[in-house]
């Protein structure tokens, strides 16, 4: 028995060894090695096996082109963030990555410096200044700079027919001193969508859905490295068990909170306000060597 | 940088410490440790990351109550035949087991002895008989015997809206001495479902996707273990590379030709015909002991 199962596993890995693309070849060997060696290890039992078919079809049920349930596995599971930190070869002064998670939106309105991002009143307003850098210091002028958010009903704009489709999000070009602003909201935390397999997997291990607050930042210039990373408010709770483990120290910022009479106050700003300033440091696009 | 991988490894294991039920923690943790070794091992990059987010979403996209692409690529990385294996606990002379594959459908007609499976004129005839018996020689009345196949078109009835819905499936209880007999096709070998991911995956890895001529057998009686199994005709192609892994020595027969005179001919018979005796054994249901 014990038998039977090695040789099935060694049929399985062996299938493929005829596979034209030697990468392909690798990839399916090794899944196929790794998936063999866990359900041996588990002994794993023909009723779990029905379980896993079951959740697998569930999570194909409920991803559309608005919810990617397969992201919030790999997001739960740690898997996005070791694929982000594999890639990293970033210098040690560039700004870190960390997941893109599964709410951001092709085709961000474009917007003017320190406009607003919100399109409809939400939440305390935090105006959000900075650079884009190289690494070694020099700013970089009309990079990119892609933004998107919750709002204070936990909610991306993408994940509410009800919100304004551009709620919460855009992209602003620096100006020639690298310098880039616009007016968001103070994040707050919120669960990830729990109301699927990743929620009952997550209810089921006692593990809780919450992501600390943070804004969501992607910035592209030409020659660099494409950025996409976080700023964590480090007054948010969550910090330390972040549900997607996506926090790195590095991210984790300060938004100082202002007085409504605070001269610096931005037009348009009533009542409390915060502030964060931040610079996102690209590091130049790695060259591809010919094999 | 790899310090980092480790650590987001880690913490995703550390997130289930606390998980309340121990196998849940047991799989959940193992799952989690051998998918980061596999994906580090690999180096897995942002853009195969994305091909199996999408292949994952594809394979959602094409699975319905009809289609069940996810049972599909556990039978094709021979993840089914494992799962089998690691189960199969019977003693020697029982029949053995094989996957069940996804074409069983509930519910099949109760169809009497002899009576023949085909809801309309389709391939050659074959006559299968045999008796359901005890591991030790006694024969087992009223045990079911649910079978199914496919058509000369390649196709299961629960794949084809064409076809009468209980066309080449039906159950069959056996007679005081254990016997049973129906009236099915000589089965032909068929590709497995090749139009979605999978398919994809057997032709860009040079992999053909036949499966080898065979009819699909469910064994249930009181007290004694589900038999699910195949069998397979020792004259098809594709025995030493069926897609799914399937195939066992012991579960592969001899189909005699008949002669269109033969005096045996069974009723309702024209033409050319073949005949196939089996029996099942089946072993007792395990004890199960309390921890």
């Amino acid at each position: 028995m014990g038998a039977a199962a090695r040789q099935i596993t060694a049929a399985a890995i062996a299938s493929f060894d005829a596979c034209p693309n030697p990468r392909t070849r690798e990839l399916l060997q090794s899944l196929t090695a790794h998936l063999h060696e866990l359900i041996a290890e588990m002994r794993l039992t023909r009723g779990e096996w029905e379980r896993g078919i079951e959740i697998l079809t569930q999570t194909g049920e409920i991803t559309d082109e608005h919810r990617q349930e397969f992201i919030l596995w790999s997001d739960a599971l740690g898997i996005s963030m070791l694929v982000d930190a594999l890639a990293d070869e970033r210098p040690a002064e560039a700004t870190e990555s960390t997941v893109e998670g599964p709410f951001w939106a092709e085709g961000s309105p474009l917007r003017e410096y320190g406009e607003s991002i919100a399109e409809q009143p939400d939440g305390e307003p935090l105006w959000v200044s900075g650079r884009v850098l190289a690494v070694g210091g020099e700013p970089l002028a009309r990079a990119e700079v892609d933004v998107w958010q919750n709002g204070t009903n936990r909610l991306y704009a993408v994940q509410n027919p009800d919100s304004p489709e551009e709620h919460l999000r855009g992209r602003f070009v620096t100006r020639d001193d690298g310098s880039f602003a616009f007016l968001a909201i103070r994040p707050t935390p919120y669960p990830i969508p729990d109301d699927g397999p990743v929620g009952q997997m997550l209810a089921s291990t006692g593990r809780h859905p919450w992501r600390p607050a943070h804004i969501h930042v992607a910035v592209s210039a030409g020659g660099f490295e494409r950025l996409t990373t976080h700023v964590f408010d480090s007054a948010s709770p969550y910090l330390d068990s972040d549900a997607v483990f996506a926090v790195k120290p590095s991210l984790i910022k300060h938004l100082v909170r202002h007085d409504p009479n605070d001269p610096s106050r931005p037009s348009g700003v009533d009542g409390e306000w915060s502030s964060l300033e931040v610079n996102f440091v690209l590091a130049p696009t790695r060259m591809v060597t010919a094999e």
